[in-house]
């Protein structure tokens, strides 16, 4: 079958996972009955455990959901830890369901699944040798990816029933109070680890920092866990988050980030009051540089800022210049640590975030969402999870969610990246439908969707930005690197990405060795 | 039947009603499956609705359950506002399930129970003209009593399934985002609401204070509101706590007080670290004053108080002798407004405060708790909620969670009031079972229960402080104020008392007129 973003969808596979293929980027009005954790209930004042193999072999059978959380990114000792014991205790058929995968875990996923301990995995991306290895057909059954929003929908509606999630926290009280605030290995919000802290059936933390009852403030309260395991070190500071946060010297990030820049504050969202989501990259984080000084001059406030938060954001906080902080999780060691002195930096669950199917996510009263892109076609589609060989290297992250909520989303992108075109005739995998993208920014122009004639009437009459069609920018695209041999897959697929209401967008197949 | 405080039960209810009877105060370690709300999807940003009689009309049927929170005690216009509507509309037997119920609501529930709007009831208590109204039949079923850890189970477990909870704030912001602690009809903690907002169907909230987005700290969350009801006012600030923590200068008061301070400082509870929980009456204050002075004199500090928290309790939070206080409910005027400026004045919701079957509640981590009674017996069973004229008058409030979560729980209370005996052979109504009473502290004397006899070897060798037989103060009650007559009750039941787990431990009868 073919769903409205004009993608062909495995019928076997959609038949029997009964699936629904992605029509409208509408959440609408329906009524969800949501789901709730089995509880198993204890005094819970000492639930400090040495023994992570007793915990393990307690509450793990075959065939069970497990999750982690990926806020500690590169410097996550958690997972490795609880994994690399999972293996070697011979559990078979697990299904692994964390908020995301970083690299420091791929060895150990690969090693799961090439055991047969991890047949199923959903998380909201990877990258490295994991993302080869399941693109070129590694792990049985196929991928669900799914966006921040969706994880944290999935999880309320019981469509990822989590039996066990393990945990790794910078501090716990022995009744397993706990915040990603204190500690050595800090990382701030944990905000995707809420979900999986209220609706697993059982809830491990793993910290190696013991601290006094009552630990406050708890992001993860005592009513919620079941054993805090102890051990030496659950994460490495240094490879938590950027530690820095370098403004880029690119000068096409530079000219970009301008740009975007230019469209925002000449844009009608721009005036005090408004909110905005960048990334982190170099020139997201420009942009926030820029929209600072244009803020600072024109004497304009914003409410909010939501997302992966970064320290520029949090200066602008301090500063003044904008209201409150929204924070899911922290990019970098400045955002982290601030919001323990920020009162206005307020830490937000993944359901808060950017849910579909609540009574409002935050994502919903965004005005300007700044967001980037592996590929982006004619039709404003977007790919941020394969790359241009047809290989998973990439997240859905908060991408659906954000570009769905906001009044105008912006996509910032080289025209080329090395040898590849990134606006493109058709994406590799749609991620996030055009339909909810406004405004595609590169250093060779501006390109505005149809269905946005107000803001192309409104842009175009400013001075220096230049307007031009989607598929002009493709056709200077393909004008610089050529027309790519088109990829071969086999039939087989890999990975279904889901849109955030939980229908199926796209399907990845396998890459042909 | 009769349960294992020896009090008989209804038989034909227990069987109607598919109740059991009390058998212990352990909670063991069921397994305990949670529902989850049904949730109506919408993006949410705007949800200020003049009409509250649109949100009553679409929401609301015949025998549904609604919801109410307490914490704006006697200056609480919210209540009103909404029941009156809801009896002008005609709707028909609804069950009432707020967080308590207080006198300023008395009228309005009476007018709605004479009219067939409201068939059932559940709450901590009632007291006046309600009261008096119910015992003696006013009422079709009988109502429910639960303490407020047992409210949070059973919204938990779905016993009390909310449809449409509607939740007095002093703001919100227009898509639902509110707390307790700024604006005129400030009370603190949100903490009971919080389960109403995390567990109804539709959630409504009543503010006369609309500020601008996002409003932090968000103690109910925008993703747990349905409408934002713009009101005139509120509530009555000066009605909604105590204004004033005066210190008691009956010496009765004083004399008991300062006999409870002993019992503390001598047991062996009391070194760095240990925590409390006191109420609110004046000797209550009293205590938290003696305390105070011995823990400077002995330079021991908490680690933490927890429960209703009054101003004296804060003080000492500034002063660094508290660690931190976990706060459900503020009792005055100066708690209230404490929480906003204090981050150790953590706000708790009634599950992580005292739920018995969760996965560890705070009230479990309790050394001290120091507890009133209208009645104590010589099986040491505590009555809180019936007068010596068998009347409702009380609440059962936290009293039996606190009981069995503390390792010490101290009952304050003279021996007798006016012509009436506290300590009595009997207890007109059980509420809190003997097995979790340690002590009674009388101004004649210390009653220890038996089953401590570590604490009777410990508290007999402290000089000054005099040790009894409780059956001793009962004699001397009993030698002052006589042997009342027995009161006169029809068959009918008109209350049933549950214990924190759900059972039933004691069953309340019609007075005679």
């Amino acid at each position: 079958m073919e769903n409205k973003v004009k993608r062909n969808l495995p019928d076997d596979l959609m038949k029997e996972l009964d699936l629904k293929p992605f029509e409208t980027s509408k959440a609408g009005n329906p009524t969800v009955q949501r789901v709730a954790p089995k509880v198993r209930v204890t005094e819970g004042q000492n639930k400090v455990v040495d023994s992570l193999d007793d915990v393990i072999k307690n509450n793990l059978k075959d065939g069970v959901t497990i999750s982690f959380h990926h806020h500690f990114r590169n410097g996550d000792f958690a997972f490795n830890t609880v994994m690399k014991k999972i293996i070697d205790m011979g559990y078979k058929d697990l299904t692994l369901a964390p908020s995301s995968l970083t690299g420091v875990m791929n060895d150990t996923v690969i090693e799961a699944i090439k055991k047969g301990v991890i047949t199923n995995i959903t998380s909201s991306g990877m990258r490295g040798s994991l993302g080869e290895f399941v693109s070129k057909g590694g792990l049985k059954n196929p991928v669900i990816f799914r966006s921040h929003g969706n994880r944290a929908r999935s999880i309320e509606d019981g469509e990822i029933k989590i039996d066990v999630a393990f945990l790794g926290v910078p501090n716990a009280d022995p009744a397993g109070n706990a915040n990603g605030q204190e500690g050595d290995a800090v990382f701030g919000s944990l905000g995707y680890a809420l979900m999986d802290a209220a609706y697993a059936d059982k809830v491990v933390l793993l910290t190696d920092n013991i601290v006094s009852y009552p630990n406050t403030p708890a992001s993860i309260k005592q009513d919620q866990v079941d054993y805090v395991v102890k051990v030496d070190k659950i994460g490495d500071p240094d490879k938590i988050g950027s530690g820095a946060t370098r403004f880029t010297k690119d000068p096409k990030e530079l000219k970009i980030a301008q740009m975007v820049n230019q469209v925002i504050v000449n844009s009608p969202y721009y005036k005090d009051g408004f909110s905005f989501q960048t990334g982190s990259g170099g020139a997201a984080l420009a942009v926030t540089r820029y929209l600072r000084q244009a803020m600072i001059d024109d004497g304009i406030k914003a409410s909010f800022a939501v997302g992966g938060i970064t320290k520029p954001m949090c200066d602008l906080l301090e500063e003044g210049l904008i209201n409150k902080l929204m924070d899911v999780q922290d990019f970098d060691k400045g955002s982290a640590a601030s919001m323990a002195k920020n009162k206005n930096q307020q830490e937000i669950d993944a359901s808060w975030y950017a849910d579909p199917h609540n009574k409002g996510a935050v994502v919903n009263n965004l005005d300007v969402s700044i967001l980037s892109a592996l590929q982006i076609d004619t039709d404003f589609n977007v790919n941020v999870m394969t790359g241009s060989d047809g290989v998973i290297r990439g997240a859905v992250g908060g991408h659906q969610d954000s570009a769905a909520g906001a009044k105008m989303t912006i996509i910032t992108a080289p025209l080329v990246r090395g040898r590849n075109a990134t606006v493109v005739p058709k994406v590799e995998t749609v991620v996030t439908p055009g339909e909810s993208i406004d405004v595609l920014v590169t250093e060779r122009g501006i390109a505005i969707n149809p269905k946005r004639q107000d803001l192309i009437d409104t842009l175009s009459k400013v001075p220096g930005l230049k307007i031009v069609d989607i598929k002009d920018l493709q056709a200077q695209a393909e004008k610089q690197v050529g027309v790519p041999k088109p990829l071969e897959y086999t039939d087989r697929t890999v990975a279904l990405v889901e849109y955030r209401d939980g229908t199926i967008i796209d399907a990845i197949k396998q890459v042909k060795d």
